[in-house]
């Protein structure tokens, strides 16, 4: 292990990254807006959704890291409204609110990525937002990243923020923060509902984005709340380099592998924190599903079982409904065998090779009653294998979900 | 219209049909086994799910259905087993039953059809389920019909049956009874929970086949409760010519198109009962997609809004939350240009062309506050349309999951 989690580590504990909040009103009586700036250009590589309907920003910022890669300064975040669904307006809406942060912070044209989270269809309202902007650049600082975990929450529980510090083998110290929100319309698909991950290490941005796009299949892809990919999802990741230490992209090399293993501990904290909040959850449930015919396999079906709404409502009651879980993989379309089949619910066996086992539903119910559950299927057909993260489908979803806008 | 609904119409209205019930403790205290017996050999055609996990009773069918197409006698139904992932014990107790059912009506071997549904996992007591058979062979009677209905049920809560009588252009007379269940785990591809389809009608076996492909393509693959695909989804047909009117395979023939519409009528007003019955459910609802490149992409769209546990729960609370249904268009897979759509929450319009409208809030709550619900997306791409049901996703659907098995 060449990396180790920085205790309350965040989006701003890289070096050379400040971040501030305010309270602009667009939804909520509490801080909604956020920025991050660097201290120096960065490298910037971005994945958005795949959902054909796309939020105002992703139009935007699409552009925006294509014809400035090397030169990203800031990102601005709202909650509140998604600005979604809202037309040629919610773009002009999304660069006059960029435009507006690189006037504030004199910063150069283009220079600044937006995000937007909240309501599909409710447009930003920009007089409220420049408001926020001017109020956040009054209170830059580098402690200020877990404010920024908090500002961009919707219907979150929790904060989500990390940070690891890494010595790689070449000898360079560099550190990798992160921040996120999610909770419902979680299935992300090329991004997730909005994440930011910056670094201090100096790497060009085809590198940063050859390795933005390797750890998100094993972390922001990974995970489901309840199957609906969002309009919004956004990673971004950005570099400055103010570690001094420089990373070549080159797999070969043991400092790219290092870098990739502490970006992926950085990315699967948080997308593992974005299925532990689940809206209405209980549980975080990891679901490994190893002897599939090969990778793509074995991650559909444990997907699959990730999103079966039965599977999540007998977790909610810790239901040791294995038949569920069997039903799932069946409908997966991965290669599949009963006879060869093998399921276990944490350490318990409770089917094998086509047959149901005696088991102490007790013993299963006390497994299954916890923070954290274990299921696993070997399909004994390969060496395929994936590991994805979801959470229980309770009555709060459904209460959270008929409430959220009216 | 060349046909009519029977008042309080059953699976057992056509000619020559009878059926009995029993009650032998599998797992309710109430009538759970069900015969349906034809005084003639029938045409049979059935469709089986795709889910690569199948019931015992579906290997047995699949071969029987097929080595004596022309002449299967009689349907053995039993509610609380599924007598699925129970391995060669379990198809040995499913040909157990029906072994059982043909020496106890003394009919052929080979011309009985059974099938389970319940929890998956369970094993079927064959002594108590051969007692059953002795039992309901006791009381056949085309009036109990309905009975068969309130037999098979699980989770549902209503029984799910119906009948038309059609006068053919070319004069004859025939009539066609269904029954179905399902209420969670509805997801139909290639047949749905359970249904059998009874006519009197004269059909050779491939004929029947062909019709009821087609109609399940506009009827029970068109539903959704919960995005489950069984592994018992089955439907099955019987046609005993008892009408003594033939209906020879020729779509050119008027005869053959009216026997389709009469079958669909059948067909889609049982598919339409098990959506309006969805566990938990408070709401059918309609969903139409017009103007999409083409069928195919109509139906994807129209079955993605359909399975959004977000659009399911904001129906819930009639919450006219329209950036739902665009987000699950958006990720359906279906060609879309946000800029020609057009959506409506019954008559009413709320995104036009790429933009929000300005609507009446509480018109459209009124409007999505009613037992029978209508969404219609015009993607404006093309000639492609698509018609599916589904029901609002509950707190109900959360407590039945939880609480079912244990």
């Amino acid at each position: 292990m060449t990396y180790a989690f920085v205790e309350e580590g965040h989006v701003a504990t890289p070096a050379g990254f400040l971040a501030g909040v305010a309270a602009c009103g667009i939804r909520y009586q509490r801080n909604d807006l956020a920025l991050i700036i660097s201290q120096s250009p960065c490298s910037a590589a971005a994945l958005f959704t795949t959902n054909k309907v796309q939020a105002a920003h992703i139009h935007y910022d699409r552009a925006i890291v294509q014809r400035n890669t090397g030169g990203i300064r800031a990102v601005l975040i709202n909650s509140g409204s998604a600005n979604a669904c809202t037309g040629q307006q919610g773009i002009a809406a999304a660069a006059a609110a960029a435009r507006f942060t690189e006037e504030t912070l004199a910063l150069p044209e283009e220079s600044v990525v937006v995000m937007s989270t909240g309501v599909i269809g409710v447009p930003l309202p920009v007089d409220k937002v420049c408001a926020g902007i001017t109020s956040a650049t009054g209170n830059l600082a580098a402690g200020h990243g877990p404010a920024v975990a908090h500002a961009i929450m919707t219907t979150d529980t929790r904060p989500k923020s990390c940070a690891v510090q890494a010595i790689l083998p070449g000898g360079g110290q560099i550190t990798i923060g992160g921040v996120a929100k999610g909770s419902g319309m979680i299935h992300p698909n090329m991004g997730t509902m909005l994440s930011v991950i910056t670094t201090d290490a100096h790497l060009n941005p085809s590198a940063l984005d050859i390795a933005l796009r390797h750890v998100a299949d094993v972390s922001f892809h990974c995970i489901s709340v309840d199957g609906d990919t969002s309009t919004n999802d956004t990673v971004l990741a950005l570099a400055n380099g103010q570690s001094g230490y420089r990373i070549p992209y080159d797999p070969r090399l043991p400092d790219w592998q290092a870098f990739l293993e502490a970006l992926t501990a950085v990315t699967q904290h948080l997308a593992q924190d974005i299925a532990r909040d689940g809206e209405g959850a209980n549980r975080l449930i990891t679901i490994s599903v190893v002897g599939a015919a090969n990778n793509a396999d074995a991650h559909r079906a444990a997907m699959t079982i990730a999103c079966s709404p039965l599977v999540k409502t007998a977790l909610f009651a810790a239901d040791p409904n294995w038949g569920r879980v069997m039903c799932a993989l069946g409908y997966s379309t991965a290669d599949l065998d009963p006879e060869r089949l093998t399921l276990r619910f944490g350490a318990i066996p409770v089917f094998e090779y086509g047959q149901p086992l005696d088991f102490d539903e007790q013993a299963v119910h006390a497994v299954l009653d916890r923070a954290e559950v274990f299921i696993e299927a070997n399909l004994g057909l390969g060496q395929g294998k994936a590991t994805v993260w979801t959470c229980d489908f309770s009555y709060e979803y459904v209460r959270i979900n008929a409430e959220y806008r009216t």
